[in-house]
């Protein structure tokens, strides 16, 4: 378990624990290390909530994920859980179709919730290490930069329990990095990359020797970010996951849009005053 | 010519020789080594059929593409052949209107036929090898995963012989390799470059030393996927391509509604099953 | 300011030195050298007009772009100048709606004319050298291919000064280099990167070790993609830039119909006598 | 206030009455006569509410959407309120950029409780009577079905309050009426226009002479669709919808999918045999 | 059973007779009188056959498509074949993800087969008459224009055998009628609907009090069609299929370069000149 | 030719009268009638200027759109002047590659004039009246609104002079009226239709008995508009054209950004207030 001091309005979640490595910088750690970090269904409803409120608060700039403990990120799904809960089951007794109504709801709940990382309009660092399977993959998918500690054990595991991952890595991972072959290989094979590998083919930005030294470079890169305007850089975050998904034309009418606004705030002046006079700028709360 | 032992059920195609290296593994080899494997018009004809069959083949789980003989995967359009054919031409004394459906026509038929590789509903791993320019590089280009040998020699020739490559190259390279700037470099110079370039840039995902070690290689890891769940592994072929295409919620979307049929099926939970007692699963065929 | 000689038909124009290294090669200078090629609102005009001209003139088949002395590509926008024409404010006392439509007209005008690169007809290989901040980010992801000296400074810029990149590329970035993660560090910090990184990446495709010898290079590849066909050269460049949008079957379809009018050019058969009685094909002007 | 006995289960709600006036068909009314039935921030939070549990209630197959009392179905938004909650500012003292964020959160979280009527798994018809406006065109083009009183008094009344209509009606007008023309001129103008000239135009069906009998023929309508399968109409629903949204081959590609787990289903064979033998089939609860 | 004489090119169909009523004009009889015209396997694949083999025949300019007797034009799926040939089944005995997948391969064949009209190059008109249910609409859906006589008896039926219509219908008729509200009524209640309401919606182009008077329309429509130049009347089907397609930019792009192909061929010059001529122009097969 | 009087700040337009019969409304007619308002190249790049300029032009607020004369709205392209420009050809002497470059941006070049009426970004109200076919389709399918005279002669002309139309009618028509069967009649046969016609099916939105009544009604329509505020009513424009392009989520964000700038200008509180004290609101220019 983690020995950070979390953040008051975070202290009644269960499965996380939400601190303040730096400033406007909040750190959630998936803190169920026993388990290795699996997550059950109650953990992914409070990851939603978590990020929610991540998302909403105007004292937080940049978050960094990282699992509590030494041995995993997350090792993926609670299989064990998710039986004894029937939701990989979508109804006893039910007919297909029934069934298939109770299964997509699940899913997409499901998704919904991994996607709250996504969604959350700060930045957000994923720091892998360890066993970082599964849906480690699927959620480290949903971050904006991902950095990881030299001994990660990363693998898209799903096609080894039978099934195609479906909470979102199949539909993410092809956009973020470049060379599809690496991506099919993976996700059709099942097998362990490595820190290496990754760092190789764009997955992740950074190796560090170890997780305390890739958690210290994730907090750094997030500090730096908290300094600058947030409108500038909740900005950003939204026009590049904008444009991922649209083609340019798009794009470029949706900036204009979004910049006809945000260009008239205080950010934008203060900031170019603060270069000519060689000060640094401090920006509202956003 | 290849020394393999064709699978009976493929026996009857003149331009492509089908084995069986490993279980539910077909390996296709283009089969006119004397001409460099070059593509005339009943080639392609034919490998859309091999394709097709080979998707609706229960027997057969992942397919390994390679040319025969030692010199070429292939050298591309026969352009001999294509000009006796007259399909260059769109008709002949046909008006230029008359002449473009003509041609619309040809190059509609010549595309769906190398597509069939890409909607084969089994992983497709292409192993290159000697030359391998042209169509060589939209054949590949239809496969999940591409493997070569290091004395491939790649080149997207089409601007050399005065026209911009329309079998598929431009729609596709761009989706599977990372770096835009490379991807115009070598399609507007039609330069040649090499399996270590290759796997710079993502194109290949592994260079062996030789075609033999390649193809092992290949078989080796179509053989791996062959052991797992058919389900998984095509329903992770079918969303990986389909979230090459579509957005991330329209590719959350499908997934959902295609795992509520997928889960239903007995390999996921025999897959846990297996798993929970360290055993091996088999799978029924698909 | 550059020593070539321009060609006559471009002489005119003010910030932009427009010469001709090799045959039907034009080289395209920002000139501006004392102010570190920094860009006002006249000379994103001009760039449009530039480009424009470039892209209707058949005495041009490919174009280099680079800064015109030692310092700098560009460092971006000129900020006193936009302050003093006042279109960073969208109008003086105007309500916040109001402000909004200039501001949108201005950021519209602004993305148009930078995007004249892209739309030229022809490709575009930009030298990038010494500083290349900001809109110099912009500028070369329009171009088809990017080259730097190893000196090259590059940073997307804009949220040191408060602002979301407007001018295109958080629209084209992530399209163009195959790391999401990447991606989104050097747009959310505004950190420096160097040429080593730039093609460690994909942005760049070639790294040398001067401005100069960049600069021979792509114009020995502008001028070897000037003596193919250039119905093959400007439709391949248009069937890359129109997949990077459209799905495959889109692209597909498209191709379909452009070479159904390229291919009755008499390009194509030139080329491929060429070939066959190894002579050197020359092509009309287009 | 409405005189209907409402489902206990929905018995808490304070501004909706939600009755059973026939076997799986739910009757949901906007329930504040004396304000016109006008919507206040509780009152949108709570619509979500009821539709989300509506589409997940198995003993509900369709749903019918009224306003209580004789006067309007909504007048829209109560203005004086949202003025009070501050919702309309995006935040007092902020400057340009920060009052666009709460804005922004502001209307999306407006726009997500009106949408909870289109995401409602079961059908829904709308019965619109009396004043109709604002507001009323955003929800009432959420449902499936629109039917209303002669004495219906419709208009797109956003631009005479100043501001373009952004909960849904610019969106989703033009897809759901054929001729562009009238939907501009409606939208432009704020004009009232009539029961008559709405189902000419078909955004609504039928035309009923008062509240009373266009909420019978809704209901009759409704108990129709409650009597045949729920796989069936719900996989309906869901399918065109999709296909509003997508082209023919996504939609094609989407609905195989769909069906091939709804056909798997009991109620295929039921319906079928139920045909044959000339009998009423029932159908589980979905 | 019709008595017309059919074109010898296509005498060998079994399910469908292809007759020549006027000069470039083919008229398809769905020809099974005796069983409503009800749709077997063995008939759509020939469907599929009868529009690819008149799309390519330049012979013939444009379709008429009617049932061949008084009482249909057809009832649909002929569910009793759909039972014994297994199709429905998906494979017996397998599991629920493999019945799937068989699922998915017959409807995707189906629907292949049905959208070959669709595809056919040259403009189709359907004649509806008597009973045109469940089938009937998909088929129609994929005409280019739709005549029916008075008697027709339409419905959208397939919610009556408890499954969602799945070969097109509900893809193709909320982009072929304008009112939303119209298509789900009809679609979720699957009641009958007439020619009179058919023609009120706009599904329907004209009525006539018989089925022999809407055919004499039909053909003398397609008459008309016929005698205009081939490469306006198919450009002119092309470009408004991919209209309903793609959004307004990309339409103007497509259409851009189909043009410049067929504006460079004779019938162009052809007809403006016999327009100055006021003489009959007279075109190229196509 | 027209007698009304020229607003001075466009009385250089030679082919274009533009008048102010309303405060803040503008009247374009079409002036050439004595050639039936046959549009010729300097036409319409003066088009093109004439809505460029009333877009940018803050005294305009409406715009509404007229032929000069009793005969013609436009009787369409200029038949005569295209041939002697030669923009019909492609270039003469050049190859079939080279003449469709020639042609493709001839087109493209004429497809952008034409659509500047509907980037306008003031509502477009056209005045159909007499001959209005051909281009006057594609001219028409542009504005917002379309009004007519009920002695006007439509007709989608193309297919008659032997080409498929490619300014725009075919891209637009599909979506701006609802029955495609009769989009698909009108088009593929080239016959006329009646303003009794055009209304029934929604592409007029109003008949009347004269040119002189039908622009009563348009003056007095965009006099109604010009009162309102113009934030409202140019946002509204926008978001129903953008609404049209895009599916109801990429439409509900860009709404929701749009709203957020335009929101805090003066125009919202102040029609609120207005609306409340029951006075006329006076928006301020834009």
């Amino acid at each position: 378990m983690s020995t950070a001091t979390p953040i008051p309005a975070y202290a009644a979640y269960e499965h996380f624990l939400i601190s303040l490595p730096a400033p406007f910088v909040a750190h959630v750690e998936i803190n169920r290390p026993r388990k290795l970090n699996a997550f059950s269904r109650p953990m992914w409803l409070e990851f939603r909530s978590v990020f929610t409120q991540l998302s909403a608060d105007a004292d937080v700039r940049t978050v960094v994920l990282s699992g509590a403990g030494d041995r995993a990120f997350t090792s993926g799904l609670d299989v064990q859980a998710a039986e004894q809960d029937g939701t990989l089951k979508g109804g006893d007794g039910a007919d297909v179709a029934r069934k298939a109504k109770g299964l997509r709801n699940h899913i997409e709940e499901f998704q919904e919730c991994i996607s709250a990382a996504e969604k959350c309009e700060k930045p957000v660092i994923c720091v892998l290490h360890g066993i970082s399977i599964g849906l480690a993959i699927d959620i480290s998918c949903c971050a904006d930069i991902r950095i990881c500690a030299s001994n990660t054990r990363f693998a898209v595991k799903e096609v080894d329990i039978g099934l195609a991952a479906d909470i979102g890595t199949l539909a993410r991972l092809p956009k973020i990095v470049g060379s599809t072959s690496w991506v099919k290989d993976v996700c059709l094979t099942a097998r362990d990359f490595s820190a290496q590998e990754a760092v190789a083919v764009g997955f992740v930005s950074q190796v560090h020797e170890s997780k305390d030294k890739a958690l210290q470079a994730a907090v750094a890169m997030a500090a730096m970010m908290a300094e600058k305007s947030p409108v500038a850089v909740q900005g950003t975050k939204e026009l590049l996951n904008y444009g991922r998904e649209h083609n340019v034309a798009d794009s470029l009418q949706y900036t204009k849009v979004w910049n006809a606004g945000a260009l008239q705030g205080k950010d934008f002046m203060q900031a170019i005053m603060s270069g000519l006079k060689k000060t640094k700028p401090r920006f509202e709360k956003l």
